[in-house]
């Protein structure tokens, strides 16, 4: 890793910035590498996420938003993950439409990633992105998502301040979805709000709140969750989230910039709760706990996959288990063994 | 663990079977231990997957089928992934009600399981479940799920002979889960086929197959899916079935006993052609290979809990992350290395 790279690295440098999202994303160890010198410049921006089912605006909202923030002199990068498509292969397209407003703009970056069809593909390298970006010195960073699995979810998690976008009419879907939104929404934003049914879909947001408030898990459940836990479960825990905010509700026409003013004052109320919530060590405690063990668990899995497939070590396993000379939970525990000894 | 423990297991003894599961669902490392030792007497089981949507009548079927492999002097255990809702506590109601028809049958056993919310919960332990109950001595070990997420679709790839089971009018539904059930399905069944549109359903699901066949990816495409793949992406690897099977699509009406002897036949002819496609060494070794590495996968999942949690490791690394004296890329790379000498 030549020190130029880095140098251009924390400099904003697009091409840069967008080699290494390249890196990260094809999986190339000098990703890796390159992440490890950057990460104590990290912890600097202020990551928001924004979901919501396709259809229901967030594009449209993600670009009023870079407009303000652009506004505050403040730097924007913008990574979109799209459920890629076989068909479609809308990630590099979507792009090149959305580049448009402001390609001239040298303080917006924007870069769509595919998740590939593989359900927890992509959520394991957009922290990488996230760290990437931060740490080459953008001020916002929004992660956009399509919010329908539990993928989509963790991504969310990574977020500070999660936005859920929705259109009036989604009464059954909310319902559907209620588990998931719930854990993650700071704000909701009921978006094309000149529709019929805007205030039925607000009623049934604040029903919703007000039922799920006794359910939401506190700071203090979470730190103590404890006892027999593993790896899986624990990328499925519970988003650390300042205990005091209320989720806000807003409505938006964000085709026409409607309802703008409302959102970015909830989500400034927000950051600060944010703010005040990192005040207390153990909350910034556990957020680097989650974060470690994602990436931990990332790094456990290629690590083992790369000792299985050297040297073919994934052959004399599998001579054994067919001649019944040994078995799957032995031969495990001894490739990890061997594992760690390779270093 | 006492030999004489092992000696019951290996006899079908229903106490000891129903200890070692409980075992294996509360995670005890006791478990690990029998299987080690259980693992050379597995391979002698019929596996058959059963999935679809609640109210499909699966448990209906699954007791018409129950009748008629114990007619063939065939002993049968059942397994039930219930997705566990905090409010039904489902599993254990359910294996009451289920267990009346056979409560006098030792050559039955039932056994429902709990998801407990979790993606990626059971699916983990449901492959030590059916090693269990193969090393046991059940000649056929029935697998029944809920056919929704990719958890139940990892679950059903276990199996030898999977059946999706549908009902009349599900047209919507069957293009929403369409790639999951095309890759896991070898019998399609349409159940309660007495009710209005079963003929639709069945041309609907000709038309998919028709569509679906060139998609399907062969062995070949399989074995050498190669290059970047890490243990996640392994995971959901595609299943390992015989090439050749074109699914069949069968009518029943499972409460009145109809179309039970055609579903047989449909069910035997793909074992016969499931034991032609093991005639194949590389065949049998994928199916191994895919064993192995969801057992590893999990191995070092665990494993690597466990060194994190011990003599508050974590509480180092994450010192080090908040000082930025490190990073968690080293700091995961480090655990690694000691978890390995820690053996």
């Amino acid at each position: 890793m030549d020190e130029a790279f880095i140098e251009k690295l924390l400099n904003r440098d697009v091409r840069a910035v967008a080699r290494l999202l390249r890196w990260i994303d094809d999986g190339m160890e000098d990703a890796r590498q390159t992440l490890k010198r950057l990460y104590r410049h990290t912890g600097k921006a202020t990551v928001i996420g924004i979901t919501g089912n396709p259809g229901a605006g967030k594009s449209t909202l993600t670009d009023q938003l870079i407009k303000r923030f652009r506004k505050r002199g403040l730097t924007v990068a913008v990574v979109a993950i799209d459920p890629s498509s076989p068909f479609s292969g809308g990630a590099i397209l979507g792009d090149r439409i959305r580049m448009q407003d402001h390609s001239l703009d040298d303080g917006v970056f924007i870069r769509s990633f595919a998740t590939r069809g593989h359900l927890g593909g992509l959520t394991n390298t957009t922290t990488d992105v996230v760290h990437a970006l931060d740490a080459a010195g953008w001020d916002i960073i929004l992660v956009e998502t399509v919010g329908v699995g539990q993928d989509e979810v963790e991504v969310q998690r990574l977020a500070h301040t999660t936005l859920v976008v929705m259109t009036p009419g989604m009464g059954d879907e909310i319902q559907a979805i209620k588990a998931g939104i719930l854990e993650i929404a700071d704000v909701f934003v009921v978006n094309k709000s000149d529709r019929d049914g805007a205030d039925r879909t607000v009623r049934e947001l604040e029903q919703m709140l007000d039922l799920g408030r006794g359910a939401k898990p506190t700071l203090g459940e979470i730190l103590h969750h404890g006892g027999k836990v593993d790896l899986s479960e624990q990328a499925e825990d519970k988003r650390i989230a300042p205990d005091k905010w209320v989720p806000r509700i807003i409505k938006t026409v964000a085709l026409r910039g409607e309802g703008m003013d409302d959102l970015e004052k909830a989500m400034d109320e927000h950051m600060e709760e944010y703010k005040k919530a990192c005040e207390d060590s153990s909350f910034v405690e556990a957020r680097l706990k989650q974060e470690f063990v994602e990436i931990y668990r990332r790094t456990l899995l290629n690590r083992g996959w790369s000792y299985l497939m050297s040297e073919d070590h994934i052959k004399g396993i599998i001579k054994k288990m067919k001649d019944h000379s040994s078995d799957p939970y032995t031969l495990a525990e001894q490739a990890i063994e061997a594992l760690g000894s390779k270093g």
